[in-house]
């Protein structure tokens, strides 16, 4: 019950141990072809160019931001957290001209100084930001923000590593033109896919580069023809087919259970969590109309061994919660509630077993 | 029995399957340095920095291009395949200069001309080359090509990716700087990670780098704080779990064989499948004395479809071999003895059901 990885089903681990087929074996095409489909369903897209990317979530971020920034482009990133501060990293690396748009760990990005940004930087042409925070627990109005993006005429790329699945997206009715996500939190599979979106209008940027994209690997125009229809598919790279028939049967999983429903068990746990950890004495970090379901971060107490307590969590109760990262280290504890690991039972054991810890 | 991904063994399917536990968690710290050290045995090294790279062998290879390479650096580049020219790629996309030494596909770099251009280019800074060109099957003599680029203060970076595991490496005695290979050739193990392996000296020319990496995902000063001893470890990514638990499985797998014992076990089949294969008429792209024993390239023979030979190997035989890449598509087929499915009944259910094939 950490920040993710969240445990991953038997049926999931089951997959990954079929036996291992050729990347170009048609079987293959087709399982990657219904993948395909199914994260269309699960970001809420028609977007053509939905796939995981052969690696984890940090390179599906790299991804996003070596494709669309070309060098000198003006690109307002938003840094709430740790994982916005990445999201700044990356825009230095490919030569973009970073606006950076501040808020305090914890909230959610503000629109407003958003809006501003754009005021007062109207060459922008790229808006970054995250749409779940792994590193607080905060969500950020992804339409809202999307929206002031394309009134000024700039694309926009979201992290939702940890929102997949958990909660609330519409990638098409927000207007979001690349998204990156990780496989492992509220989708439930094993770490190391990351699934991303494109818009056409990415696409149409990305055909206009006067330059050549930095990497190899994560080059969109390459990717592109390996993951284009069969029939017509080129080699770039061995894709990890293992993890992919993990990936196959965790999205099965959700299609099964209805992506609304996923979310509304995410809402539900959330609920009963909070309750049980505020009777505990224990405080949010996020406003509730801010909260993620799948991450409740909270403060440690006064006067308690925040190492400590983690420590005996995993070596007497066997379960795992997160510390704080970044600013936020040695403050805060993160409960993770993604995907299969969103449950009563869950809930019940860990309510219980903080409270032992808590009480000494 | 293609290029690979190679047959995977069922201990290493059933590894895959464990329950995930998290990244940060002290059992899988422990699993990471047991794989490190294992993979030091693998590549004949004592190099501290070896581990796998949490994506295919493209990444691992694009990691040990961006780290090494500054923006105007001249760097050699060895092209005798497909691979070759990948290295060549990753040179122009991280800025360097690169100096192309061609030679014909099917053989090996050739240690005169490299010398040569060391001779024309007495700056350069790196030499790069493919010790094993899975497109032909070419070996190439790591041993004196990494000699002639320390005797002009380089530093060489070598593709090892079908080698490791099949055919001698000698990282420490040949004085390599920087290695990359893949899981899924003679290891055996799943596609999707990158074992590499970067010298002392590899490292003191990172550390004085006085321009940042181009990558965020890839840069190794990062990488390094994920994989330093247990401790002092700080978050960097979510490895992929059970990936590597597969790669453990194989590298126990190895060590209990011995990595000599597999050289000889892959030296032995390719002796068979060659004798096999040319007393059906087929002739070897590949000198013997540059053959890897685990990549074993036959021309097509004249008047034979080739692609029907492949679609109907992997129909009625359920085998798949490799096609030709680039220049050599539809000229030659690649059949793979690579870990696990270097073994005498492979070899003998290959040449039968080639065998039936070409008899029409």
């Amino acid at each position: 019950m950490g920040p993710g990885p969240s445990d991953v089903p038997q049926r999931i681990l089951d997959a990954m141990a079929r036996p291992t087929i050729g990347h170009l074996d048609p079987a293959f095409v087709d399982l990657m072809e219904q993948i395909k489909a199914m994260l269309r369903m699960a970001f809420k897209t028609e977007n053509a160019l939905t796939f995981p990317v052969s690696a984890p979530g940090s390179a599906g971020m790299e991804m996003c931001f070596v494709n669309l920034i070309e060098p000198g482009d003006k690109v307002i990133v938003c840094r709430n957290g740790v994982f916005g501060g990445r999201m700044l990293e990356n825009v230095k690396r490919t030569g973009g001209v970073p606006v950076v748009v501040d808020d305090t760990w914890g909230a959610p990005v503000s629109p407003d100084k958003v809006r501003d940004a754009f005021k007062a930087n109207p060459d922008a042409k790229l808006l970054a930001f995250v749409h779940a925070e792994t590193s607080t627990g905060a969500q950020s109005d992804a339409a809202a923000l999307a929206n002031i993006a394309r009134e000024h005429g700039a694309l926009t790329i979201m992290d939702c590593v940890t929102s997949l699945g958990g909660t609330p997206i519409h990638l098409d009715t927000w207007g979001i033109d690349a998204a990156y996500s990780g496989s492992q939190k509220c989708l439930s599979c094993t770490p190391g896919l990351s699934p991303v979106s494109f818009s056409p209008r990415a696409i149409d940027r990305i055909q206009a580069r006067r330059t050549p994209v930095q990497s190899w690997f994560l080059d969109l125009s390459l990717v592109l023809g390996y993951w284009q229809s069969a029939g017509k598919r080129t080699y770039h790279h061995t894709a990890p087919i293992n993890p992919m028939y993990g990936l196959h049967e965790a999205l099965v999983m959700l299609e099964e259970e209805g992506l609304e429903n996923a979310w509304a068990r995410h809402r539900s746990m959330h609920e009963k969590l909070k309750a049980g950890l505020e009777a505990l004495g224990l405080q949010y970090v996020v406003a509730e109309d801010a909260s993620l379901p799948q991450l409740n971060s909270v403060y440690v107490p006064q006067g308690v061994d925040e190492a400590a307590v983690r420590s005996r969590l995993l070596s007497a109760f066997n379960l795992e919660i997160g510390a704080g990262l970044g600013d936020m280290a040695g403050k805060i504890w993160r409960i993770g509630l993604m995907g299969y690991s969103a449950k009563q039972a869950n809930v019940d054991y860990c309510l219980d077993a903080l409270g032992q810890c808590l009480r000494g």
